[in-house]
């Protein structure tokens, strides 16, 4: 019987629980013998549960039983989370989590103690929720080099612009709905100013590039500023807008990284991903282009992730995986002013101002004086020198990249 | 330094050599030290390449060499391949592979094989060419039962559809395309009548339910059927025809598995993959559906997915994967009379022999006499018997389930 514990009761950590329960036949052949949830830790009173004797309030019971050699951390945060995932590793337990803003900001440590502990930090859950990417990335494409990764990494914002294009649903009352469905939090700031997205993409880049890449340092641009305008012109474009985060690996070594809203052609598989499913495109050097698609979120869905990871540590408790992750020194992180792409700009002004400040594509004036332009490809930098010059002869309603 | 060995150098072995060539650097940084390619194995000559003095025409050579630790079987077919795999395993040498008819047909017996000599044998790449599937399914969604794998499986007839959705051509046309393309062998049997479809979705099946599937026992109908006139009348429905690799699992543990063309709603991701790429779709009772894509076939591709399980073998040499496949003798395969599905019917005859034999949920007459029907749920048994009495009354130009 293999004994295992979790950390935090809230969505995650009961889904935790249930899949343990739902799942034990599988699960034991799985691992070749049962496993136990010997306890589970969490401030609040549980008593009532069927499990409630396995709750405990005092991390150290945890962290003092030898025959606890696996712990599932789905607390949220990043501060007793820490230190109580700090404190299990030191003890010899693989921890797996699904807490992605404690992976992006301390996971590089954290990874490091692991290794001197010969235990493993598992995260698979973090990116993607139930969707296989961490694990498929570093194994199945063990053998390749990456050129980019793409994905759609936030359900409540892909919900929101499912609802525009397809509802012509504002923003703020897509918002609303979403809040109400319980897909968006009562304050929404990181997910619809991309900074969930943003944690995703860097945890992505620092697996796939070996460096680590600061959510801080990474630019980030969420959806408040789409407009159903926005959303019509795009499909006249033949297009769709999702907020992407991408990451470009240029052949020094070094990678373009940022989070924004993107015009993606329909015929993308990328086009195709709707409400609060997610979905992640990497390109490999060998493979070519493979992309993971599922549920991003939910209880059950993230709580198997957790679960997958930590079955694999108990399979593999004595044979660590081997996981990369700089400290950051190698600043593969490229300012993105060289990056190449095409633009979709919304601009009210004079038409023979856009036609000499922007490389013309097509042109279209969808309301008097408002033109849509799609530009032929050009840097990030020649980008913004344009949009100054455009914005002092009129205003630049919208500007995105065309994927 | 770690050595290797690849038998056969056609079009998935010479890319496997170029993958360990390609990404040297990487494979090493996996690994923990670099990979050598110390045979390869073609009765053909190839003196002249710059690896040319590594070619072997004796399989003993790799066979009796004990630095050679883990082998890959990229020869296609069941005669030498299956001899060589086999005493490559008896000589405590992996062995991984792309090789999908021998998986589907020896596979059981060799996992035994491995076993019992405490090696590995993988095959990643004989589903899905570079799609990570496999893996993610046995590893990432271990905390799962599976309920349906749905899949987009064979690349050549995706491509032929794809041309006849999209550009009109004929059934016949498409596959001559295809063929000068390089997409479909001169003989295109094995594609286009559902066999390596459904080789792919019995090694699926195998891996999701712990059982052995027999292609020879699963039903199996190509594309060969299909004509524009369906192709349009699914377009009406707003669906597009794709051949599916399909085993759907029952509350008895016991599955349904078959290879048809079907018709799939647009919205269904499924229905945005196109061209030679495939994608499989697998539902887990606590993930969701997951959906993996890319490309199904390609020298590189599979190459790469063939190298990842060789470094798999390598950083777990003392630690086996656990793959459960049984011998067959629980009889899983379910007979496909009681599964129950949505039909579209092309019928030519009278109305009201149709209304009178058919659920019928829409229908229309594209052409004088011609009805085209979306039916409710009915068992295959029921639409096989409605089936034939309406042969009887007129013509059944063409049935299909509707996904």
């Amino acid at each position: 019987m293999i004994k295992v514990a979790i950390m935090g009761h809230g969505t995650v950590g009961s889904g935790v629980y249930e899949v343990f329960d739902m799942n034990a036949d599988k699960i034991a052949k799985t691992v070749g013998e049962p496993v136990e949830v010997k306890y589970v830790l969490d401030l609040r009173d549980f008593s009532s549960l069927p499990y409630g004797n396995k709750f405990v309030t005092d991390f150290s019971v945890i962290e003092n039983d030898p025959e606890v050699t696996v712990v599932a951390e789905v607390m949220g945060g990043v501060g007793a989370a820490y230190q109580f995932t700090k404190r299990c590793l030191e003890a010899g337990k693989s921890v797996c989590t699904s807490n992605k803003e404690l992976v992006a900001t301390k996971g590089e440590e954290l990874l490091k103690i692991a290794e001197e502990h010969g235990v493993n930090y598992m995260f698979e859950a973090s990116v993607g929720g139930g969707i296989p990417v961490i694990r498929p990335m570093l194994q199945c494409l063990a053998a390749n080099e990456f050129n980019e990764i793409c994905g759609i990494l936030n359900g409540t914002t892909n919900y929101i612009l499912t609802q525009m294009i397809h509802n012509g649903v504002t923003f703020a009352d897509a918002l609303k709905q979403a809040q109400l469905n319980g897909y968006a939090e009562k304050d929404p700031t990181a997910d619809i100013e991309g900074h969930d997205a943003c944690r995703k993409i860097c945890i992505l880049s620092d697996l796939a590039y070996g460096d680590k890449f600061d959510p801080d340092q990474v630019s980030c641009e969420g959806i408040t500023k789409i407009t159903l305008e926005d959303v019509a012109n795009a499909d006249k474009l033949g297009c769709v807008i999702k907020l992407l985060g991408r990451s470009v690996r240029c052949e020094d070594g070094t990678a373009y990284a940022y989070v924004a809203p993107h015009l993606i052609h329909k015929e993308s598989p990328l086009a195709a991903v709707e409400d609060v499913f997610n979905a992640i495109m990497i390109d490999g050097n060998a493979t070519g282009e493979v992309m993971f698609y599922g549920k991003g979120a939910g209880k059950l869905a993230t709580a198997s992730a957790v679960v997958a990871d930590m079955l694999d540590s108990i399979e593999h408790k004595d044979n660590r995986r081997r996981i990369f992750w700089g400290d950051g020194s190698k600043n593969l992180l490229r300012p993105l002013d060289t990056l190449q792409s095409a633009w979709y700009v919304r601009f009210k002004g004079a038409q023979k101002d856009v036609e000499e400040l922007l490389p013309v594509e097509s042109l279209t004036e969808p309301a008097e004086g408002v033109f849509v332009v799609q530009t032929r490809k050009l840097s990030t930098a020649e980008m913004n020198a344009a949009a100054e010059k455009l914005k002092a002869c009129g205003e630049v309603r919208a500007a995105m990249r065309i994927l």
